[in-house]
């Protein structure tokens, strides 16, 4: 094995981890990932396909499990006049968790600039900064007292919570799980790290909170339209489905919103919760506002008319070229400062 | 900037030139890509899309320079049942030449375990021993005292003529290229290596020697059909272009071949020499020969009726699964032997 030092600059997950668990880097995120969304919408950032390795048609990778779903994701794109493009590969499904890393490289020269070996990590906070920003400006109303509705127990449940720490007061969630195991550790763990859990055997429960994150990988909806959520009145933030076949909502549900928000309408037609109802003709892609073309005072929201509101996100790669330029920059003022 | 070594093995670019050098690597690369193909023809090879940064309709990169035309490519793939998946990023076309790198990810575990820094060295080669290849199998009649026809005078156009000379005694090429400067220096830098180097200003004369290789960026015909041609008794290998409106014969030159060998079918439609002449109906995809499905000895070179034969390469990902791996291999090899 080599001992040379590569002539690029090289950060484990450790180091990434102390500089992304700070709180002005969490409320720098939120701020950042609505500008990067802005200039998504804005048509100002150029996104590569999307590659996928280890699901069909191709071969599923080599397994040293049952049960054994891996698979491989590739996202790169850059913001057009920025330094850096932006080359993340991660993989998640298998036995040994996440992996993968994030490479940056000069737009200028294209030269590789910086790896972070983040072992997916950047993709946890990406993706828990959108959801709080789509709290912040969707569920404004949620108090002290109120309970966040938590639809699922595992890594991203956490990180969300996380992240809605920084643009709410409420420490209250009600969490429903599959596993009874993993929802308790799931409450041990979070009130750990100060917040009220309170569990659930019946996911409907959930619906009476002003604010539900479903992050299950769901692929028969879990929430459904009933005779209570006719009444409804509540944001819900939709991270799980991120590929196509996933889904936590009822379709139904996704009908009688009255606010559809999605990263990318590209997207949303072809992953994520709306995809189905798209597909049934229930809603259309033009009902379907992003988030970026939103304004930043909320005002979508706050209308009254507006009380039953769904964000869905399936991730963009703008979101990882904005958290992997930060983590740098971090990085590289830790190293200086 | 970070001290700490990472948990995975990290090669630096003269580490990899170090074992890619030898001439046994060279010779067992050639086998191996050959097996690589074979193996891609039988469909046991499954490629990702290929993601490419830098081109329309995306924005171009940022640059420092008039003329700049960079763009990256990301290309990612596993041979079925295999130990690894790669991912490989090569940039190039712009001013500060190649960069780029490859990753080896386990099947097993999904977790990084490989990073090779070799800034677009293993598409070299790896392009390098393809064409190595199609001249053994496609022009088997080559002898010491004939000529190699080279049009263009560049980085790939010195690792043909390295590559090359594992497979046949010949040492002499007759160069062509747009850039008096530049051919002067190619052909002090060959001579360097071994070589008897001949320059011409006519590229026409190139289809005088019996094997010809192109390896320019040209996007419009340089070696056409005129009235010599008509009695043409040669093998080209097609190197120089491998993306869409690239182009260096002139189709009508492509229709006159008596066999015409690519390494990827589906590719070959899209981008690359054959692309045009397809287009035009000038020849038709069913008459294009995969070269992984052609008998390793060589029979359809060799048949009499089969004079003049075209091998058009624009590159697949099971090249860089195949050096990555035989890289990775003599690099762990070299640190314990």
């Amino acid at each position: 094995m080599s001992e040379s030092r590569p002539p690029i600059k090289i950060y484990t997950l450790e180091e990434i981890e102390e500089v992304a668990s700070s709180s002005t880097f969490a409320v720098s995120l939120v701020d950042a990932i609505q500008s990067g969304f802005a200039a998504f919408s804005r048509g100002e950032f150029n996104a590569g396909v999307i590659q996928t390795l280890g699901a069909p048609p191709m071969a599923p990778f080599v397994a040293d499990c049952p049960n054994y779903a891996a698979q491989t994701c590739v996202k790169s794109g850059y913001i057009t006049g920025s330094e850096y493009y932006v080359i993340k590969v991660a993989s998640g499904g298998n036995p040994h968790e996440n992996s993968g890393l994030v490479q940056l490289y000069s737009q200028r020269t294209g030269k590789l600039a910086v790896l972070l070996l983040d072992d997916g990590l950047l993709t946890e906070i990406r993706t828990a900064a959108a959801g709080a920003l789509a709290a912040k400006m969707f569920a404004p109303t949620l108090k002290a007292t109120d309970s966040v509705g938590m639809l699922g127990s595992g890594i991203q449940a956490r990180f969300q919570l996380r992240y809605l720490a920084h643009v709410t007061d409420c420490r209250n969630v009600l969490v429903w799980g599959r596993t009874e195991e993993k929802v308790n550790k799931y409450k041990r763990d979070m009130e750990a790290e100060g917040w009220q859990v309170q569990t659930t055997n019946d996911p409907q429960r959930l619906l009476r909170c002003p604010l539900i994150v479903t992050t299950t990988s769901a692929r028969e909806p879990i929430l459904k339209l009933d005779g209570d959520t006719e009444r409804l009145n509540c944001h819900i933030n939709c991270i799980g489905a991120d590929a196509t076949g996933k889904m936590e909502l009822d379709p139904m549900l996704v009908a009688a919103s009255d606010l559809l928000v999605a990263d990318s309408k590209k997207q949303t037609r072809e992953r994520g919760e709306f995809e189905e109802a798209i597909s049934r003709g229930l809603v259309s892609l033009d009902q379907v506002v992003e988030i970026g073309n939103v304004n930043t005072d909320g005002e979508a929201s706050s209308s009254p008319s507006k009380r039953f509101s769904i964000f869905d996100t399936s991730g963009v790669a703008v979101q990882d070229c904005v958290v992997a330029e930060m983590v740098m920059k971090a990085l590289a003022t830790n190293a200086t400062g």
